[in-house]
Order: structure tokens, then sequence, then C-alpha cells
């Protein structure tokens, strides 16, 4: 039984389009951003915190996840739901992108990759089949295929065996399923290259997967790149299984996609933002260590419903940062993952009301715009 | 106008009292715990999850504040209630122990203690007016006055010397108060001396002061020590005025302290400790990162009613603190703070029903009997 995708709306004069998953865990409202819970925790946010900031489903990162607490405990507590506290939908990924990208001891083969933990240092083969069996004992309601993934600037030969071997281990990863209530994406590559996109778009089409993601576009790739890329999405991959972008973007970057038919996406920048004590707000991209707020005595952004602009100014906000008091992170990255959270509720309701085109154009124009002011205020600070 | 302070009840075998203490920010029901929150924040948590977790009053930290963000600020936003975003009762410190504690270039003299901020190096005086008038920016509901802190091991010679200056500090304090709303408390000194305690409670106790603490009691000395100093707390102090024990301590102290019929406590304990994830629990303290923790799919405390208990299991604590997750010490230090609460709430309804003694005795066995099981256990767990 496929994933049931429902396709409600799409937009008058873009190919942007409103979506419904319906997982083991609820629905999944798409466009949606999912919201990066590497090690089964989104950095020091409690569920009640991610359903209040818009949170509709969670990604977990398989390679640390088999690592600590290891399938073993996930078998024993009954998954990663239960385990964390989380009862929405999560996604989890492969593994395979923390294999290639980070530094460490591996031999990667058409078996699959042999690595050595970062905790004891043990031996491990994370295989396209032990990355179905690991996600298949956390229990996500979405998993992915593990992929190879390569810098978006490799040479063409190496992308193309790459490809190659990702079809094999797509093929390998459908077989290895254990269930069918877990729903399975398989991922396309091919870099930069269009020839490449369009051959692994149409071996991969050609399986039952129940969705499909553009793979290799967050790293290394030019936007220019990634724009094309993406917008060759609506032609490559079918109208009736969700597409998802991965590891992407910036709010611009989102509204791109959108516009080209993207369904989902995922990113660790609201988060990751928040620990370096930036927000974004309605105007513009906000340092809160800079000197300038240390008086500001006003909500972080006027225009922002969320918990941490409901109750702390800037001044407050400057003050925990200068401090370096965990409080300062924790309320920025409630309130960046509910700036995330609502553009995409807001581009949901434009492409039900078929005007997205022109409101992303707007919110576009917008953002360029108080990036150009940011570079202005930003040199008449003085810097702290 | 004195801080309205009235005793409901007294135990009917010990000295503990129940009492309400009247502040512009609400009542405080003694005896009570207070929550440190040294910088205008206790680490990582919110104002609604300090009420979550039981809290009344705040402490906050004269010296810090005044660095960081600065009179100035407090003034111009209106005092810390604002600034925070806690509306519940504050009381602030002097300055004076992170003055007389932490390293660094200071001097001492009758006028007040000259010190360079850790913070840009400029220099700053912290004289008995200049912290009252510090406190009155910062806008607690209860103030300190300036003293001389020793520790409690010093020669008699520079104790009394340290306990006469003090007292002149405390004169100049309550001739420099700039209004009667916020209440001013006298430290009453003399280290582990009981003839120099005896001629400090004397002195301070014939001036207008609010409310009466027992300073210079939680570095240095001995259990032993303290318990003798706390238990003529009773004799030394009027009646119709609050008792504070600053900077104690652990249950065990406490509830000794409460005997002895003393109304007040804070200590940075169950958030420093949860940050180190260790917890209180009612069967003995659990260091999270302990491996046999791992596979333990229940409740920190069965016997818990905290937010972490409700809904987080001690495997997943165990996972939060092997990965250094910021929301592991947010959890625990929600938990312990809870279970101090709880403490001091069950502590008031037995002054209540009159058998506060037998219970804290049934509590202090209880507590020893857990220590040494958790010496047991500890030996016998592997060490992670």
């Amino acid at each position: 039984m496929p994933l049931p995708f429902t396709v409600s709306a799409v937009d008058r004069e873009s190919r942007a389009r409103r979506g419904t998953l319906t997982t083991p865990h609820g629905r999944i409202e798409t466009p949606v951003f999912m919201t990066v819970g590497t090690r089964a925790t989104v950095t020091g946010l409690t569920p009640d915190d991610l359903r209040a900031a818009g949170a509709q489903v969670l990604l977990g990162n398989t390679y640390h996840l088999m690592l600590r607490p290891g399938v073993e405990l996930f078998r024993r507590v009954g998954g990663i739901h239960a385990f964390m506290g989380w009862d929405g939908p999560v996604l989890t990924d492969s593994g395979g992108y923390q294999i290639f990208s980070l530094p460490g001891d591996r031999t990667i083969n058409e078996r699959g990759a042999r690595f050595r933990s970062y905790i004891d240092q043990s031996f491990h083969l994370l295989s396209p089949e032990k990355s179905i069996e690991v996600q298949t004992a956390i229990g996500s309601d979405l998993m992915m295929v593990l992929d190879v993934c390569l810098d978006s600037t490799s040479d063409e030969k190496s992308m193309r065996a790459a490809m190659e071997r990702t079809h094999r281990w797509a093929v390998r990863s459908l077989a290895a399923r254990q269930n069918d209530t877990q729903a399975l994406f398989a991922i396309v590559q091919g870099g930069v290259v269009p020839d490449l996109r369009r051959e692994s778009a149409a071996f991969l089409t050609a399986h039952a997967f129940d969705g499909f993601a553009l793979g290799g576009l967050a790293v290394g790739d030019t936007r220019a790149d990634r724009e094309q890329i993406t917008a060759m999405a609506t032609d490559l991959l079918p109208a009736d299984r969700p597409r998802y972008l991965m590891g992407v973007g910036t709010p611009p970057d989102l509204l791109q996609a959108m516009l080209a038919g993207v369904d989902m996406f995922d990113c660790i920048l609201p988060t990751h933002l928040a620990w370096q004590s930036t927000a974004f707000t309605s105007t513009g991209r906000v340092k809160l260590t800079r000197a300038y707020h240390a008086t500001q005595d006003v909500p972080l952004d006027a225009a922002c419903a969320c918990p941490t602009c409901a109750r702390f100014s800037r001044a407050y906000l400057h003050h925990l940062a200068k401090c370096a008091e965990p409080l300062g992170p924790r309320l920025l990255s409630v309130h960046n993952l509910h700036h995330y959270h609502s553009l995409m509720s807001d581009a949901r309701a434009a492409i039900e009301a078929g005007h997205f085109a022109p409101w992303a154009k707007t919110k576009l124009e917008a953002i360029d715009r108080h990036e150009h002011s940011d570079r202005r205020i930003g040199a008449s600070e003085s810097p702290t």
C-alpha cells in the first residue's frame, strides 16, 4: 500500500501545489518544512515547544541514532516516538549523508559503507539493508534509501558511478523493506548534470517508491545550479508522489523550490542560527549580540505570534546572548522554527487561494530588500 | 511600613513554622526554597517552566546584574520583572558574596569594595549605598544589605572585624533606602562563634529591618557547626520577622533548618546538579550518565508529578546526557526544582498539621538510607 498522498490544489501561475500526506502518526500538510532533530531531540526543545512553533514532522538521523542509543534500545522502547515523546510523524534519513561527509575511517564499496563509531571506535557496516533495518527499528513514518553522496562539483564520471550505485542500492532497499506501514523514499542523484538527473529520475520512478527526493543539492552547488535542477523536478517526478528537496535551505530557497513544485524540505538553519544568536524576522535577519539591541525594549519581531515574541524583548535576548545563557538559543530556536513554519503555512494558504506565484514574488523581493538594508545597518552598528 | 509577614502555624514538637510574606508581586508561602536566577535567568528555563516546577520567588545576583545588563537598562525597562518576564516576587542579594569570593582585582575598605568588571575591566565601587541603589533599580521585592563575607574558618579577630563592619554597612544600607515597598533584610554574621552570632543578632534586630538572614554558613563550615548556629536562630531572631538561611542547601540541610525555625532558603544545587546530569529523586540521587540507565524505560521518579517525569524515561534522559544535548539539563532542572519545591510544599502541609517533627525525622532517615544504598549501587555499576 503506497503512502497516501493527495494534491488538493495547484497554483494558477506556478507549479506550486498543496497536498496532504497521511502517515501512521497523523497527516502532514504540504508544502512542509521538517524540523531537524538529529539525535532524537531538537537542540534544547521539548515536543510541546515544537508543536507550539508549528512543527508537523521531525527528521531523525539514522547514522547518529544507530550509534546512540542504538537499534536494540529502539526495539525495547518501541521506536523513536515513545522514546522522545513526540507523537507526530517522523522521517529518518538513511545515514548516507553523514557517512560521506563526516571525517574518519571509512571504506565504501558495493556492499555498503564500513565505518568506525565516533563513540567507541567500534566498526559498523551501513549497507542499504542495514539502513532499512535500523530505520525499521527506529519506527519512522518515512524512511529514506541509502544513497551515494558526492559533492556536486565532482567530475561527471564519478557522478555517473555514484548515481548508478545509488540506483542499485535503492533497489536493494526496496527489497529489504520489512513492512508497508513505513513509507520509503528514493533519492534522485546526478549532481548538477541535467542528463544524469533525468536518467536517475527515470530509473527510480519506475520502481514502487512512496516518494522521491532530490539529493546532493545542499552542498557544493551554486544557487543557480540548484534552482535549475529543482525546476526540472516537476517534469522528472510523478505528480502523484511527494517531492522532497533534501537539506535546503533559506526562506528564499524554499520559496523558489515551492514555485517549482517541491513539497518537502528540511534544514538545520533555523536552529543552527539560533545557537549563533541570529534570528529570522519579518524585517530581515537579526544578530542579537549587536550592541544596538541592548536597549531595545521591543519584541524580536512585532509581526510574529510565537511564544518568544509574545513574552521577551530584544534587550532581554541580547542579555542572554551576551551572557551565553542557554535560555537564549532556546528562545531563538522556538522563534526561528515558528518563522519557518509560518512561512510554509502562509505558502499553503496562498497556493489554496491560487495566488502563490505573485505572493512568493513579493516575499522574495521583501527578503532581498531586507538583506540589503541589513548590510547598511550592519555597517553603521558598532561590531560587538 | 514593614514587610507584611504572618505566622499561621507553629509545629507541635519543633520550632518549624508556617508563614506568609506579602510582597508587591504576590504572596510567598513559607518555609520557601527560592530558585537561583543569577543573571535574570534560571539556566535554560522560562518563567512558565519555573511556575510549573512550583517556584514562588526567584533570586537575582546584584553583582552580576550591575555589570550586565546594568542599572540604566533596569531603569529603562522598569525592573527585573518586566525584563525577564517573571511576574512573581524576586529577591536580590547585595553583591557582597561575589565580591568576596570571586577571584580578581579588588580593594575593600570601610567605604565599600572597589573591583574590576570581568566584562570590560572597568572599575566599579560596590558600597552599601550603591548596592541599595542598584537593587532599587532592579526593582526586587526583597533586598539584602551589603555584608562582609569571610570564610567561616577565619580567626575570631578577623570575624569580629568583619562583623562590626557588616553592622556599620547595615545601618548605612537602611539609611540609603529609597522607598518602603522594597523590603530590606539584614545579614547576621559572626562565623561559627556563638558569642559573635549573638552580638550580631542583638545589634541588627534593634534596627527596623524587614527580615534577617544568617550569612556565611554555606562555605567553609562543617554541617555540625552550621546546625548549631542555625539552631540558635530562634532565640536570636524576632518571631515576627522572616528568617533566611543563605546559600543552603541539600534536602537534609533544609529539613534540619526548618526544624530550627528557618523560613527561607536558596541554593544553586538543584540546577547545578542538573547540569551535571544528576537528579534528586524520592529514592536518592540518580546520576543519569551511568550505563545502568541506558535501558531503563521508566520515569526518572515514579513518585514525581513534574513535567519531566510525566513525559520522559530514564533511558531518554541518559541518551540526552551522553549526547551532551541541552534538553537534558533543562529537563533535569525542571525535575530537581520540582523536587525541592515539593519538599517545601509537603513541609508546609506537615507544619500546618502539627506533625512536622516526626515527618522530617522520617524524611531524614529515608534520605540517609538512600544515600547508603546509592553507594552500594554505585559500586556495582560500571562507571561511565
